[in-house]
């Protein structure tokens, strides 16, 4: 890292600065500019402590050089990752499409739901058993019912199957059931979650926190990589900002950056991105031609009866339309959405 | 709430929202205005399914009227609540102040850091046991071991412990030591350790997420006061902006807001709301002038070695003067920083 | 609109305001709720002193249903505007490439661009002239002579010209040489500018500010309209937000919010938007596929040794090969990149 | 600067990148790190095209160390500048009060609020002639009647008149009348009109941009101080984020970081800062407890019937209950709000 001395910074606090760099076992490097004196201190500066730095005498800041984390890191593992889970894939040119309902709210809901996202080319289906809602007063989910009814939507379909786990003690739980877990946008820095996820053999979708910046993101995927789970897919769902007319504001550009920096696949949710159902389809077919590994779309039989997030779901024939577009977008940027077809091949 | 519909919509699309809006239990007044149509629906509008009017056939957009909280709420409960915790309390003109290192590090830290802050006047010690960090290369905390020195200083000298809980699971062992559990900012929204905290007899600090709307963070304390915990304070300690000169931005306004708002404490957080050790006795004493009724500050024997956020740190020295010009100010606003004598009457 | 009272707003309290209401030429409907009272404030809402409502004695909020604006609406003019300048043309279908560097720096360089953008498939040439710079100390481009090279670039290719006016007392300089007057974004709200080019007979190329909401952007593009020029198009070059992998969060969905509620072109800026050249290509592409009805890429000669913004500067190579991708994509949409040769026809 | 070459950069590249490091009239020195190489260029990196160097070949980014601005730094003037205008002064532990309303709307307006402003301590007279307004349906200002209105009560009351000025050709007009020109945050990069404002002879009061980083702000001054006019006072409003109960986000922790960095004295408005009347007292105070050198305070007769920001405005009673709470917190941090009786002398 680099540490930035003040203007006025004495030659004694450089040789104290000094010092410190080199207690973190880290090599210091004295340049002496017109206007500032800078150290750069060289070495694995993942240590810790090293951000106390800043508040050593005549320090004016510390830029830091590396990337802070490690396995997440493209520089490690330079071939992108591709997560397979039964028909369902995402990563390394195959865009993966999960779709379904917000929440589990019945049999004939999620059984419907789960025969139309996949004839319309979905592979795997997504709904919520566990719901963490803003409000303490609204549906909270079917809870182990509704991982049931998911179950046997595959068994029915052979989707792959998505679904949120809130808590540490319910992996387990929700492991039995799913082939995903998905870590919600909320639960993106509930650390004990991570390292619970961590420890499953399931493979795990880890939705961005809505402040979270994109090095917070990639450290909370290493926090399930760290425990020896290689299957992290992330999840960009749209970031909080001053924009009013969309729930979040969906930063297509994190593709680009994500695909530099990090092997994993990165899934694009247009559905939270946008809040709205009018919306989803401009921005799924954008997210294919932007590079995305896979699209997460909310959809439901009737979208105006919802128990939850009515408002950002397709209906059957949107969600068909929209998928027939995605394919075509794919088509003309030389990529493949993954299909059960292949997948049985 | 008010359901604005489409400037085309038509009778239909309209009578067919007026039944929706009955079905919920709701009083359907439509307003034929000059350009569109608005319907009225009158009730108790935080019933589940709301939210998805906004789906149906001609609808523009749908306007909340009431607050989607309860109990918080001042409407409810008038006066203002005070939360009192042996020597500290907070609210209906009374500041309380909290302050400690970051991480719990060693017996000698902690038991000088309690003597310190006690002298300088503050009624409660913070310090991390368990510790939420973004790398998972970071200093973790000394778990419970960090709890049993806490409780130890709060025995030498009497000040409150205030401490962080990660994990439902670890709420009772937290709570054997502490007298008020901290809930962080990244688990603001992690619903069941707000339950699990609901559902205990110690008081709770809920922070406030940096991405979290107001609304957000009230629905949140609204899990906890719902199992039937009234001691909630709730803490401002920063929302993530675009500007970087600071980590956080701490938005004092919030103080008046809330206090409008709901009849629970408002304690600020100047050392995470700013991320600068030199910015925090500016805003200490600016929080305080703004009717906080609490303040919580990092404190550490020599912040350039802190295990954690050394940089946004005070020293000793720094904030036996800081607390004195926050004394000064509150006797400008004729309201009073409790004291450990007071508490002793 | 919605005016809500206070839960516990008086009779009188209410009277009044329906009174100041009237006072508006509105009529008032009192409706009154379970909770509160509110009042459907019914007529045009785009009157002088609406705002102030909020101030009256016993109201809680004001919440608005009309659009402020109206010559831009959609709901006025239900068909697309095409804003067509020699072979270029923007809406309804067709998508307009303008591209070309940051600043005029050389008759060489700005002629080689002109030719390799023309080559590649744009039928517009960007080029700034009057450069607003952040810092005084920065490179404010050649001006006038740099306005003649655009014209001698015109001359040999027949592409248009787009280039930035920054006062309006330049407006008539600029646009003796230009045929599309752009405003920057740092001048979305400098109003005397917006009507200096709304008295011009050249199109309009209006930057979103990176922190004006959507209505405040339309309403700037109203203050051109309104002054009798209907040539406006929007442009989106991204919003400040916390992000800093990118200079600034270019949010695709303005697109489809914009079609919905505008008639205006709406194009995209992906080098601003980005900030990084390696992501500018496919950002493009994605606008493409979102509906975009235009694109404004930023190409340099040589992006290292230019005056401005090289980093997010393509060369001529990149910017053919994204081109090519941009036809493909636009093909999978159903929708045209204009062309110097269907132009000529 | 620090140039960080990629992981994988190759010798060439670094020699490549040295190279343009040295054309730039810089000294490099490269530094072998364990993962990569950084190069640090030594000397005044506030040269053109510096920018340029990010897209180098084999470079991952680019590290400013200096500051973008010269004239406006507290390295340059370690001491505060302070601005006095007849009665009115700010900086320097001295606190001045702007007072008035938003727009003026008559002389019996005008007049009544210059006196109860000068009443109640303010020493500075704040009204709008020239009206930026969002809407081109709003009020747009009396204009020069406005601006003769302004000069009567200046000569009815001895207060210094602020008033703001929206374009370079306005800008004699408004000196013609004016005291202290007022350059509004949607003009803070409006550069033809900050140079017409540097070449006056007038104070400024430059206000930031709601979406502007404070070195941005800074560079905006410079283009001010760099005309010759030393006489510039820089006015925190309040940015743009996701918070919604506050028109904008008020950051105070603005004044503690300007402090740092400029001698320019730093004035807070909470009335634009807040958007609601009821906070303005508080932030208020809470702004000269964190060391503002000078309040801007929207005032009016009757706020529900002001021509624009009634919403904000706090009426006479108000404002003289927040002067006399803002000189208590004033004196308990050992600073003195001016006033007219110490300016007589």
């Amino acid at each position: 890292m680099i540490v930035v001395m003040e203007k006025d910074a004495t030659p004694d606090q450089v040789e104290h600065m000094v010092q410190r760099v080199q207690e973190m076992g880290l090599k210091a490097h004295v340049i002496q500019g017109t206007e500032r004196t800078v150290i750069a201190a060289v070495g694995d500066e993942r240590v810790t402590k090293a951000e106390a730095l800043e508040s050593g005498p005549g320090v004016a800041k510390v830029l830091p050089i590396l990337a802070p984390y490690k396995v997440a890191s493209r520089e490690l593992k330079p071939d992108p990752t591709q997560v397979r889970v039964g028909p369902f894939a995402a990563g390394a040119g195959v865009v993966g499409v999960i779709a379904g309902p917000c929440s589990v709210e019945s049999e004939e809901q999620i059984m419907a739901s789960a025969h139309a996202v996949k004839q319309a080319g979905a592979t795997a289906l997504r709904g919520g058993a566990f719901k963490p809602r803003t409000s303490p007063y609204s549906f909270q989910g079917l809870k182990e019912d509704g991982l049931k009814l998911l179950a046997q939507a595959r068994e029915a379909t052979g989707l792959a199957v998505v679904t949120e786990v809130m808590s540490p003690e319910e992996v387990d739980l929700v492991a039995r059931y799913a082939d995903v877990l998905q870590i919600g946008a909320r639960n993106m820095q509930n650390y004990r979650l991570l390292e619970a996820a961590g420890k499953s053999d399931k493979a795990v979708l880890l939705k961005r926190g809505p402040a979270a910046t994109l090095d917070e993101f990639l450290l909370a995927a290493e926090y399930i990589l760290n425990e020896g789970n290689a299957h992290v897919m992330l999840c960009e769902r749209g970031i909080r900002t001053f924009e009013s007319h969309t729930r979040f504001t969906l930063p297509l550009a994190t593709i680009a950056y994500l695909h530099k920096k990090t092997h994993l696949p990165v899934i694009i949710d247009p559905s939270h991105g946008t809040g709205h159902a009018y919306m989803v389809p401009d921005m799924a077919v954008a997210a294919v031609a932007a590079g995305a590994d896979g699209l997460m779309i909310e959809v439901h039989p009737d979208p105006e009866t919802a128990a939850s997030d009515g408002y950002q779901s397709l209906n059957f024939a949107q969600f068909a339309e929209t998928m027939e577009r995605c394919r075509r977008v794919a088509d003309a940027v030389d990529r493949v959405i993954c299909s059960m077809e292949e997948a049985a091949v």
